[in-house]
């Protein structure tokens, strides 16, 4: 693949930009205002980079309006720098495009749909029923299961799997390892036994969603486990089944939702984070790293839980401590009583 | 594959239920009280549920004899109905089956042994010296290593990776991505610089046992990693070199059990908890989510660690006051020094 | 593959040790001092398993000078006896050597380069512009995306996916599951939208590195993220877009690290660990398990967080009190005012 390269004025219009300065500038690639060298852009998106601004090196620089003023270097003023180096980004993206048509070491079943605009690669596996939309990219070693259906303009690494009755979107992305669809965590147990539950619910996707590499969703255990459209699920994430994610809620790495959970539109759930099964969490609420969710919560708003870091020997006495609580409440209280004793007995006696 | 479907009475006799109503009706599927519709059955399992049960649209209930009584609908009347649920839906899986036979793109060595009624599937690879028993699929893009074993009856989802050496029993199911037999984490520390311990040992593991997507069992250092009979594993668990695992254990997601940890028989683990390595915990414990597990456990019994989740400006003010704890302790402790002081001073005065 | 023996004097020349006992004695294995039979070799490396020598049954032992004075056995004696093991453990390993060549199911993009003493396995695919160093195995099943590039000597396990532009030094071995490159979590939100940013960073991996199964490292949004030399990293671990972690540095598994988050050389991880984004930790830092790093660490030393472990009835107690801390703290405060007021009032009283 040739690098990337456009004139500053070729990337101007596709912004509708306004240029300040040389629109025939060959810009090469995207960094940051302390990285950037000759050819590239940049962009000033947050305050506290503002005093990188004056001397970096960088060939143009995304700017707004105000900030462009007084800026002596070529610029691109937008009304949001951070959106426009978003959408200049994929210009600048060295991703190889999959090739159109199905390899010929690909195994698609004889009843399977594969739209020909799409691009099936090689050792992918396309089982009986399956549906693969206009503009699909299935790369290298995915399997897709029976019966499910991928929409329009869908992008799946290699190495992905689906099982069988995922029903997926359009304009998803999964990343390499992400499994969806496997067997959720279903027994009964019989005398000490676990006796295994069969999952024949799916897995329903909505548009503009995207799963992280090694990241798990499992099919629903009656009905579907649902993500909503504009879902984005970070790397190693494990969504159990018949959990629900609204629409538009991100999740960063590592999390773990348990089965039956249902979240709401519009949350952000930051690394680390473990949901138990079985509750609700509304619209609009955000969750610290790696905090512990074991109710539901019906208020939008920030949630944490955990303790803060110190150094070892300084922890040790306060995870001592933690575990005498209780007993220092109840002396606590027992204090207070005390002096209140002793202070009206005090009262009483200065009053005598 | 034809949808599953089957009359009342033949999932009567499946059962060996008794069958109250219309044994000619026909039941395509399963679904909850709440759900179910025409041509579905359900069940009662949890008294909580039971308010449901009157409304239901549900073509036949698997109930109790006592909750059975006075409902008026088709009912198949069982001892247990979650364990009838349990082994009907089954019935209802549309899981496909693999095909007997090895697929002409799978490649098999010289010298393994694959039992004619097993099910090899595209673009799977086995290696020198690996057994496949009776009845065992192998779905595709597997990779079976060198003198590894898989007993009867045994399930292995797409994309399966066992190293050399896996010995696993009968009636053993793997969810795609798990890699079993993995190198683990061994390294002697010279001067700074880790320097690779090789792991010559493999993993053993019993019959029945299901491991989840994703999951991870390390090989052993010298000697076995051992799973035994029974043991359920959830997705994205980390098992680490040299662990042992009792009868009939179970994990929920993202758990990881550090090296040479034994953790006992009939245990279950919630998800995201962390063992450290070498500790014993004994039969019959339950650990709650995300607990951090930092000694051995000698008394069956439930067991937790961490904090309660907060509203965040709430839980900045607790996670302050802990990093105060130990100071917080010693004050109290001096407060009551001085109060017992004050009040014998005060008693004596008094006394005076 | 036959197994593997040697003569205790061909394991001694190997090691440069000093041999006490029989140089002919067949040694066929290794293990620990409890476990090891006849024809094992054994090592004493850590003084409380020093109990275990007198009776242990192995064929011979590697020891300290000092350990071996009075030994009666065979022995093998080394300034180092860990190092001696982790040293033999690869004399002994069963694990499979790849067969130099291409595999004729490899796909081998034209443009690509392997140096004919690689070792490229069944269904692997190379992608256009890859350089596959000497003496590099590329196990079955593995996918290189475009101009990646592995240095002499690595080793990837079946089934490892490296996307395109990954950079890896010498001698790296990544085990199975793992995804080298995938898309990292880049979202700008637009009026609650995520608009996709493209990762157009590489990732780039020193010489020596080890990289556990289903751990995943993200390409870098803009410029590369960085792993150092000799960096160990155990499994199912998660690096964000353009983490650095610096030489030596080893985490074991289920670590978080968020993006751009730099840590340090000769740093020890222990499992579970989350670190947040953006901040910086220093050379010689040692995290125990599951700690939340919630800001930069500028002191080599030992840092933690969390609770202890308790039965769960009492840690509920303890949860609910750390809910009230900041409530008891304000509390103790007041209890010290009045007190040191009716101290005060008592002086005076009794001094009156």
């Amino acid at each position: 693949m040739t690098a990337k390269e456009f004139t500053l004025g070729q990337l101007a219009t596709r912004l509708g930009a306004t240029l300040k300065g040389d629109s025939e500038l060959l810009i090469t690639g995207l960094a940051t205002l302390q990285d950037a060298g000759a050819g590239q852009l940049s962009f000033l998106a947050n305050a506290q980079y503002r005093k990188y601004l004056a001397n970096t090196q960088a060939a143009a620089v995304l700017l707004t309006e105000a900030d462009a003023e007084g800026f002596p270097g070529n610029a691109l003023i937008v009304a949001n720098p951070y959106l426009a180096y978003a959408e200049l980004s994929h210009a600048f993206d060295r991703k190889p495009q999959g090739v159109v048509g199905v390899h010929p070491s690909a195994l698609v079943a004889a009843d399977a749909s594969i739209d020909p605009t799409a691009s099936i690669g090689a050792y992918a596996v396309i089982e009986s029923g399956a549906q693969i939309a206009a503009g699909v990219t299935i790369s290298a070693h995915c399997f897709v299961g029976a019966r499910s259906v991928i929409g329009e303009g869908g992008w799946l690494a290699p190495r992905v799997t689906l099982y069988h009755d995922v029903r997926i979107g359009r304009n998803v992305v999964i990343q390499s390892g992400a499994v969806i669809g496997g067997e959720g965590f279903g027994f009964a147990n019989e005398k000490g036994v676990w006796q295994k539950i069969a999952q024949i619910g799916g897995v329903l996707i909505g548009d503009n969603v995207e799963i992280g590499a090694n990241t798990t969703v499992d099919r629903g255990a009656l009905s579907d486990t649902v993500l909503g459209n504009g879902v984005k699920l970070d790397n190693q994430i494990m969504i159990a089944h018949n959990v629900q994610v609204g629409d538009n809620t991100a999740m960063a790495g590592c999390v773990g939702i348990s089965g039956s959970t249902k979240i709401g539109k519009n949350c952000m759930i930051a690394g680390g984070v473990g949901m138990v099964g079985h509750i609700e969490v509304c619209d609009g609420v955000f969750v610290t790293g790696m905090t512990m969710v074991t109710r539901s919560i019906t208020e939008p708003g920030s949630y944490s839980s955990g303790t803060a870091m110190q150094p070892a020997n300084e922890w040790r006495k306060s995870a001592a401590r933690i575990r005498q609580l209780d007993d220092m409440a109840k002396r606590l209280q027992q204090l207070e009583k005390q002096l209140a004793a002793v202070t009206s007995n005090g009262k009483a006696s200065s009053d005598a």
